[in-house]
């Protein structure tokens, strides 16, 4: 019985290619005192991992060349020399993009399998589910009535965004990469209104969507998309900057809008969700609560097999994938 | 005996020249029920008033073409039909560019010369005083040993941020124009460091003037300075954004380096202070006592009669001022 692993064989130089990774079998660890072996059946492929690939300095750090890729999964405890964690168990962390994984038990957590399928635990009740929450209803604070904007829309976290906020009673605008996510995010998801971006007349389009102007903006992608977002935000609006994946794999954009800030007061916060520890499990509890109640609607793209965890990965920072992007491991 | 005035005559295209104003003479008005008339000593000139001449939107109305430019004074009342001023009393209000002004008493406060020299109610003890505490105290909230940057730092609202973070403890930098103004802000206000961003070695500059990263900018310029800046901001840092005086007569300037917002979880909240009218009380309070005690030291730039206020406006976008920019009328 061997182990496969996707190591991080070199640092991308511009776009990510699959020359970056190396798959490998080695053989399955073993769980030592103290330790578990999990068999992880979902990994989650999540944008922040392109930062992890670069030596730069970002909030964590870089993953090292020949190492495991880091990566939340979600598996089953198949052997267990800790007290807390027994064989059969279903759990979530970081397991890394391997099948096989062993923890100390740090920053690992049982799940229920019977409030929603395990896969979730990477997604709507996981941590882009919780990225949501943290951002929008810690961090920006809607009042009913405002808009809310929020770029990746069909995406793991975005559409927990917006329909967050119909929960809390704001009016949703998304913005999303062509038709099909459009409809979906407004047909499936319940947002007021989604942008294509891609159409190319994004100012003219937002107008038309936000006729308000916007008052929370959840920003995931950065870019010229944000620059002309900047555009419409209102006096004493807030922006919860969560992500700029336009600009992970480009060279740097020259924003142009930044006055609005000024002139508009706005309150900026950038934020990285494992940050704060504490807010998981009330954020956990209430979206449990809202998918139980049918309020959370959610979309998986799912790549099969370990192998193809390069590609798909690479396929999601174009905006390739529809929903919460993961690798069926088993 | 007439009343002068400067008129915004033209709305600028680019840097703002003398053309853009008119100097008229006018009757000098007359004080109906319930107004009283001021003859002005000092006129205040300051960087917002740039945003006023333009008609794009800002967080104030434009000045209109062929009106008073607008603008804070101190002066004497002439005369009162007013019930809460007298005769004699020294105000300060915006009463624009011109000898004698008319006020229903909206916005207009008595000062007390008893305390500091009149013209201190338009710097150290007037908006930009009450700008830097704001901005600074209760904004940014520095905690002592952190490092408090600001820009613009010989100038009336710079040089009192500095002051402040130093007296609650803060390593205090400062970002200025030439020698002259950098020695003035080290040797005479007490900050710990000024780096001149005219010597071409900004970040450099920065990294031995902040070596312990910088906590809080309190940002009073932006384009490339402010960019530059954005490199060498720590985890958890904040910015107040109070001026953008580098873009006002500019092209945009497109900044690279908002990944240090998000990387950084940065807290960016743009302010104007006149939005919460009721902190100056407290601001001015606690301004007026650090002076007394000698810990606000303050310098002023004066320009010599109305005529010459246009020219000392421009120069001051330039940044040619030496501390607070005023004008004596009388």
């Amino acid at each position: 019985m061997m182990n496969r692993q996707v190591l991080l064989a070199s640092r991308p130089k511009g776009p990510v290619t699959e020359d970056n990774f190396r798959l490998v079998e080695t053989p399955v660890p073993v769980a030592g005192e103290g330790r578990l072996l999990v068999k992880n059946h979902w990994l989650s492929l999540d944008p922040y991992m392109r930062g992890r690939m670069d030596e730069a300095k970002s909030y964590a750090k870089s993953a090292e060349i020949g190492e495991v890729m880091v990566g939340g999964a979600v598996g089953e405890v198949i052997e267990s020399r800790h007290p807390k964690f027994s064989t059969g168990d279903w759990v979530v962390g970081a397991l890394g993009w391997q099948i096989y994984g062993v923890s100390d038990g740090t920053g690992m957590t049982k799940i229920d399998t019977s409030i929603a399928p395990a896969s979730c635990y990477l997604g709507v009740l996981g941590m882009p589910g919780v990225t949501a929450w943290m951002g929008l209803l810690d961090i920006a604070q809607p009042k009913a009535g405002e808009t809310v904007l929020v770029s990746a829309a069909s995406g793991a976290v975005g559409s927990v965004v917006g329909q967050l906020a119909k929960i809390h009673g704001c009016r949703a605008v998304g913005i999303a990469g062509g038709k099909a996510k459009c409809d979906y995010v407004v047909k499936e998801l319940g947002f007021d209104a989604c942008v294509d971006y891609k159409a190319g007349r994004l100012h003219e389009d937002l107008k038309a969507a936000a006729p308000q102007g916007i008052d929370v903006d959840f920003e995931n992608v950065g870019g010229e998309v944000f620059d002309t977002v900047l555009r419409h935000m209102n006096a004493f609006s807030r922006i919860s900057l969560c992500g700029l994946i336009s600009q992970y794999n480009a060279e740097p954009y020259g924003y142009q809008n930044l006055r609005s800030l000024l002139v508009n007061r706005i309150r900026l916060q950038g934020f990285i969700v494992s940050d704060r520890p504490q807010l998981w499990p009330k954020a956990i509890g209430e979206l449990a609560q809202w998918l139980k109640q049918g309020k959370l609607k959610y979309r998986e793209s799912v790549a099969q097999g370990l192998e193809n965890a390069p590609q798909a990965f690479i396929g999601m920072l174009k905006g390739e994938n529809f929903g919460k992007q993961l690798v069926k491991l088993t």
